[in-house]
């Protein structure tokens, strides 16, 4: 389907074990909306790129882009509306607390500067995240991915703690809601309790407020409640990574919102920019005076006119076209006809979703729930040559991920709903 | 001059200490080669700004980044020729042992890449740089600005080690500049034996060709050679950090050129997309390869469509508008007329320049060379009002810094001299 040149053009250049999706990767041309075009013809509906959060090649966002970047693009150490006016109205969508925020380009730097003012906020080292997570590919944000990837020969800092993430469908053991809640909380102070034992001074805890990379668990009632009452009586902040959470994808402008918790510190990257490398840190005045006070931060780019005009665009077509309501409508229809589904194909084990974040947890068996790798594979592969673009997540990869751009309609909600009956039906003729 | 309810704004949004230039800072709107405008009129000669490095708001860079960004952007898990076209044009301007692009946003972010591409290839942890540099924000990164920094309260990571800079200017006792090369890379070795010393394995050694951030000394002749040979036989690997060096700056298109050491891994970043968030890690094969075996890096904003159209267009600009020969030659027109007002001025220590990377070291004494901090900052902010834009760097604030976008003619160079002229003038009247 697609050029083999192009494979192999991209491994000599950027290494065969350079990332790339699909047994036949998909070669992409042209973008428009939630739809995306290869070079002959060929049409994908995109169910799964959330960087593009308000459609593909936006014109609103295009022009805003082109209009801006035609006129001033300097750093921030000049005086400069442009960031005044984004920076105003981005914290002005959040609790009143958080109204300071630092713009950087990618949520790697979000998560590295949140990790170093917490830090320095704190005078601790010592930050806890979970178990099967991914927070960046830096050095030190990276080892909060340790638990999902298990390196053998990498040192191991001593400043990361692990807690296993809080879910409902497979739980340690059986038990009420609430006790599970509490044996979840319970471990956060058990990682305290271990930095205090290797005289690491906590700092804090960073997590996605809806456990994005662990497969978007239902997470226990009571089990923010209790993070927040611990990490703050330990003297820790709390850092809500909302890369991929932020901006509507719940169908709230944030999905702390949910929670019931405020973090200290709330990071935000992937769809801010639509693609552009737009991200940022926001935190109380109090946090960031605290971390001026004592450390100097600059970036380059970030904050810069252009990245702020753009940002300041995806917040037009978030509020114009309505992007909140239409998350809250098509993941409405989309869970009704996945419901449907798993009434008649035993191998969908769980349906879970946060708005537009839909994970599909494929088992072998219901009771045993032993993940089902192969078909999730097959199924994504497949439907992508059915024109639908999904991929997987979760820590056995058997969680079948469906998360397009927000103008996703029941329409389009229906076109994946009927080729994933046409990769079911297939995967069941062959078992 | 500027309306005093934006500095407030500013205040208020990103903090009274958030960097910014200027007793009285500068308001701007708009940008056009080397000029920046104010909302009243005000007219500025850019003489200082490296990241628009082809001039402000280049039609041809915009209209690059204006078809891409209307036609297609996503991640690099798809095939995409724009990568490919870009990347290997890119890897085409250097020593054909640099072939394997990361592409990655900024330079915090190429920089943090090198460090891990250098400790997985080498399965050492320990990092050397220089004792006055800045390699970026992040949290590893910024441990190479220790030595500048001198942080009291933060921890002190185990893993890295600070040399001085070498330079002519101010050798640590009179010697020749043989002895001096030898003495500067002798520190080097105290370095790789403080790590063995300490059972640190030695990954590497990360610094910027032409030690900007040091204020560009002139390096005695021989010192990169055995700098290449010791950190070579201790089993590390040479990192160049060209964030601000590369794409002519220096007069070539990579300053590493005029050292006679090829680095194992180069990063670049500020001028490659001229003002877009775009960055890059490039290495050898056997180290991209040593890399990928054993860690998996993806870049979500790193080398999408868009950026690789701008970073293109950056190169054309290069190419068409022949800005490594006018950097040559505007280059040593303002050498020239800088070394006519030394003769005039005793406050003018030192001239240093790479290409259009200009040092110029104030003192109160040509012999003693103690810096004249105050004389710089009020250059700095006379001639800002005098309509140029400049700033300063080295270890005591006394240097004036100018680096202006490559498009500089000789006539704008004439308008930096007579400005500076006046100041200098004024300077010497006060005293």
């Amino acid at each position: 389907m697609s050029d083999p040149s192009i494979l192999e053009r991209r491994n000599a250049l950027l290494g065969e074990k350079a990332p790339i999706f699909y047994n036949e990767p998909v070669h992409l041309v042209r973008g428009e909306g939630v739809w995306l075009y290869g070079p002959n013809g060929e049409k994908y509906l995109d169910a799964y790129n959330n960087v593009p959060a308000v459609g593909h090649c936006h014109p609103h966002v295009v022009e805003a882009l082109t209009k801006q970047a035609s006129t001033l693009n300097v750093h921030t150490r000049y005086l400069d509306e442009t960031i005044l006016n984004y920076g105003e109205r981005l914290v002005g969508t959040m609790d009143e607390s958080l109204n300071r925020p630092f713009f950087v380009c990618t949520g790697t730097e979000a998560n590295e500067l949140a990790i170093r003012i917490a830090r320095e906020a704190t005078g601790g080292m010592g930050i806890i995240g979970t178990n099967n997570t991914y927070h960046g590919n830096s050095n030190t944000v990276m080892q909060l991915a340790y638990g999902r990837l298990k390196p053998k020969k990498r040192p191991h800092s001593p400043y990361f703690r692990y807690v296993p993430y809080p879910q409902l469908y497979r739980p340690p053991a059986p038990m009420s809601e609430a006790a599970l809640a509490q044996a979840y909380a319970a471990e956060i102070q058990v990682a305290i309790d271990d930095f205090k034992k290797h005289n690491v001074k906590f700092a804090g805890m960073l997590i996605c407020p809806i456990f994005a990379n662990e497969g978007v668990p239902d997470v226990p009632a009571g089990y923010f409640e209790m993070l927040e009452q611990i990490v703050h009586e330990a003297g820790g902040v709390i850092i809500f990574d909302e890369v991929q959470s932020g901006f509507g994808r719940t169908g709230a402008m944030w999905a702390y919102e949910a929670t019931g918790v405020v973090p200290d510190i709330l990071t935000m990257g992937k769809p801010m920019g639509n693609g552009h490398p737009l991200a940022a840190t926001v935190t109380t005045e109090e946090l960031a005076n605290k971390f001026q006070s004592n450390q100097r931060y600059f970036n380059t780019f970030g904050g810069n006119p252009v990245s702020c005009a753009v940002g300041a665009a995806v917040l037009d077509v978030i509020e114009d076209e309505g992007l909140l309501d239409r998350v809250n409508s098509t993941s409405a229809h989309l869970r009704e006809g996945l419901e449907m589904l798993q009434k008649d194909f035993e191998i969908i084990g769980d349906i879970r979703n946060v708005g537009m974040f839909f994970a599909i947890e494929m088992v072998k068996n219901r009771f045993k729930k032993k993940p089902a790798k192969n078909a999730e594979n097959r199924i994504v592969n497949s439907i992508k040559d059915k024109g639908v673009l999904l991929s997987s997540i979760g820590p056995e990869g058997n969680i079948l991920k469906i998360r397009p751009p927000l103008p996703f309609t029941t329409d389009h909600a229906d076109i994946v709903l009927e080729k994933l009956t046409e990769c079911l039906i297939e995967l069941s003729n062959d078992q």
